[in-house]
């Protein structure tokens, strides 16, 4: 294994990581707090510590799969344990478990938290929390771009097989090319948010914030009651932009090129309007005569469907209280989760469609056994191994929830509070249902359980694989170098540039 | 579309159950009941409409996939309807909904009520409700074996890799061979249950049904509180033949044929017998305290989990009582079921091993991109085709179970109530927990909610595809004839003797 190039990267991780929490530092100046203090320490070591790793570029280029894995899932977590640092030092948030589940819960922009009391934290903290959302949704993209996708893993192939537009090339100028186009979407996207917002008289700080949860589909708030007592207006921006960010963003690049035809052809994006229309169709259809005006219900529903299904996790209303059909229909939600390509979370549109039309080829063997039939997605056939990855991936995904909702369960919580709390840590939602409703929060619960939640988050975030492989005892040990050697014609190369 | 043939195959079915409908005449005679005219007016009908729509063998034998899932969809519905007609005209049960729904879960094996009151039954229609568990436990393989195998169908494969004993070839006296030797080993073990349950000082009535239900993993059973005031020796008796039905059949063939070593390579059985010890021990640590005497909580445990793996559904204590992690662990168990080649339901625990060893072969690609391994069972190398199948499978069966819950959410049945019912009648089980548990039953629920019910019955004991075959547009559309044409050299051909 190619340690030295592993540990080049997280030096790397650290030190952009040190000169984004100079950002916190500069909001504790402005208003004047002394727990900014700890934001300092904590970025000046990990520049140093970053710089010193870094000082010299390892020789061998040699990176294979296994590595990619093993660094993104090392840089999340060396990440959230650096990132935690500032809230656990300054005694904002006393227990250690706890701030690591809120810098995890940040950066895999899940946005649960331990907090009952988020209007106590310094505005610095307030900041970062937010801020970790648009570094976690945005760094997201860097891992799925410029790390994984760059050592020719299969689990790429569905983005790859959507992705006609910012190609994902094989070439490093060409990675980072796309990698900008997406940055500066994203970037404009948050700028544009942020001005609307502070438009409907939000404060700069809160149009901030909410705008880096927005972007990041996070969710953190710097309210105790989320966007509940925001304006109508505020709430509808909010709403809208969430559902935005959830679209695969190569919708975004053509719509920006006037590429209407790759545009109206892009499947995931329809079915994904699809869902929410006829989710709020679903709830409100259920929830009639619950709140009086029609309007209201509207809002609030649309709201709630756009915070779940892109995985945000903001709220105006409890929909624990709505009736077990507009549950059932949250918890779908949670599942399905926005389209691949986007910030948000879960098991992605695409995944969902594909399935579908694999269940229904299915089907249709059974009436034709000779004819093989390709299935096709966006007018293009879709490749055998995707398809596999994609059952692969929802087999891994079954698997881990069932038994994150058994460890979970040892602790005595309840199925539903159990079941959904998993589904909402580890689609990078946020709140489940009942114990873990909308309404509260993650404070309760015990320490391992809180330790399962944050693997179910990194587990969520790094689409599974990155992080089992980290588990996974083949992955370290060194008598596999020889099997290596063999295979040297199917390395690929990486430059740090 | 071989409209003659299906039609041909549904008369046989007719005449068989008309047939088997005079037992419980005899048994009406015994306990001189005058409901038990009901079956004999029934039979007669049956057996003279089946002579007549058979009275002529079709003369084309072309008989494809499509023909053969048709057929056996349509033949078990069309034996549920006509198995339901002595409890709807005798007025015992006089819904007709709800008796189709006792039929349905009587031939499925399901072992779900909608009776509060099981001891109003006469005699003649208890034993003809539990009389449909064995049938049906039979029945199926007969389905499985005689029609879709024939048929050359891909969903046989998991069944075919793992059938080395019995072969499953495509021969009709080889294959009736098969049948013939499941029956004997089937009926065998039925009688050496009954013989043992009445050494238990059982009423002969009561061993007998509780024979059937046992052998059938169905789940009916005479009394209001199933067998809970059974004596320990019953209760261990039942619990041994309940996990007995559950072992792939395979086993018993090579243990008669003393293939010893065949018996110890048989991965499936091994993890069967895993997950039951392991259930065991869960529950019974994270129930400790709850019963005073050890003893009776190892055989109150062993009892609900082979109840609940093999799909049985017979209860002596309600386990929806137990804590959260028991009744996560009873769900869990819902949910995989009971080995391939048994009369248990379920997803089976050898889908369930290959499902985790793809997922494992994934995690390996990773490591070693161009290495293709191959998945072994039993010490042999699974067709890629069959852990496709498995994959789809999977998926299929997830989506039924979102769209089921979702339909019977809109009752307003809670999520706790609606998914384990779900669950609970789409793997044949019988109970579910909260509104539906041990404790409960099914008459309760709406009849929108109870055809919902009788569906996912249905389509889980028949895996699935035959029964959504049925309901597939494209099944019936003219146009597909050209097709199917040129399609000539894929036919198999079907005799029925």
């Amino acid at each position: 294994m190619n340690k030295s190039m592993i540990a080049y990267i997280l030096g790397w991780i650290m030190k952009l990581e040190g000169l984004f929490m100079l950002i916190p530092v500069l909001v504790a100046l402005i208003y004047r707090e002394h727990n900014g203090v700890w934001f300092a320490i904590v970025a000046v070591c990990a520049l140093v510590f970053g710089a010193v790793v870094t000082h010299k570029k390892p020789e061998s280029n040699v990176f294979y799969m296994r590595e990619g894995c093993i660094a993104t899932a090392m840089s999340w977590f060396i990440m959230s344990v650096i990132g935690c640092l500032p809230f656990f030092l300054s005694g904002e948030i006393p227990s250690f478990t706890d701030a690591l589940f809120e810098t995890v819960s940040g950066f895999t922009t899940t946005g649960s938290t331990i907090l009952s009391d988020v209007e106590s934290l310094s505005y610095c903290m307030l900041f970062w929390r937010s801020f970790t959302h648009w570094i976690g949704g945005m760094g997201v993209l860097v891992f799925l771009l410029a790390v994984i996708q760059m050592t020719g893993g299969s689990n790429m192939n569905l983005l790859r097989a959507e992705s006609p537009g910012p190609a994902v090339g094989k070439l490093v100028p060409r990675m980072m090319h796309t990698a900008r186009i997406l940055y500066a979407i994203y970037l404009g996207m948050t700028v544009i948010l942020f001005v609307l917002l502070v438009c409907g008289k939000m404060s700069v700080f809160e149009s901030l914030t909410t705008a880096f949860s927005t972007a990041g589909t996070g969710g953190f708030g710097i309210r105790n009651d989320s966007l509940a007592s925001c304006s109508p207006y505020i709430q509808w921006i909010v709403t809208i932009f969430m559902i935005l960010f959830g679209v695969n963003f190569n919708a975004f690049y053509f719509l920006l090129l006037r590429k209407w035809k790759q545009l109206f052809h892009m499947e995931e994006v329809w079915a994904y309007f699809g869902v929410i229309v006829a989710a709020i169709l679903i709830i409100m259809t259920n929830t009639y005569g619950w709140v009086g005006n029609v309007m209201e219900n509207l809002r609030n529903t649309s709201f709630q469907v756009g915070s779940i299904i892109t995985t945000t996790g903001f709220m105006t209303v409890d929909f624990d209280q709505w009736p077990s059909l507009s549950r059932y229909v949250m918890l779908f939600l949670m599942m399905i989760g926005a389209c691949a390509g986007s910030t948000g979370g879960g098991m992605k549109v695409s995944r969902f469609l594909l399935s579908v039309k694999s269940a229904l080829r299915e089907l249709n063997s059974y009436l034709f056994p000779k004819s093989i039939k390709k299935i096709k997605m966006d007018g293009k056939t879709v490749d055998e191994e995707a398809i596999r990855g994609i059952n692969v991936y929802f087999t891994a995904y079954m698997l881990l929830v069932i038994l994150s909702t058994f460890l979970v369960c040892i602790d005595g919580t309840d199925l539903v509070s159990g079941f959904s709390s998993v589904l909402g840590t580890f689609n990078n939602i946020g709140p489940g249902l009942a114990k873990y409703g909308p309404a509260c929060n993650f404070g309760v619960a015990s320490t391992f359980s809180k330790c399962v939640y944050i693997f179910d988050m990194l587990a969520g975030r790094l689409e599974i694989f990155p992080v089992l492989i980290l588990l996974y005892p083949p992955s370290w040990r060194g008598l596999l170098k020889r099997r290596i050697k063999r295979k040297k014609n199917s390395r690929t190369n990486i430059s740090v540039s």
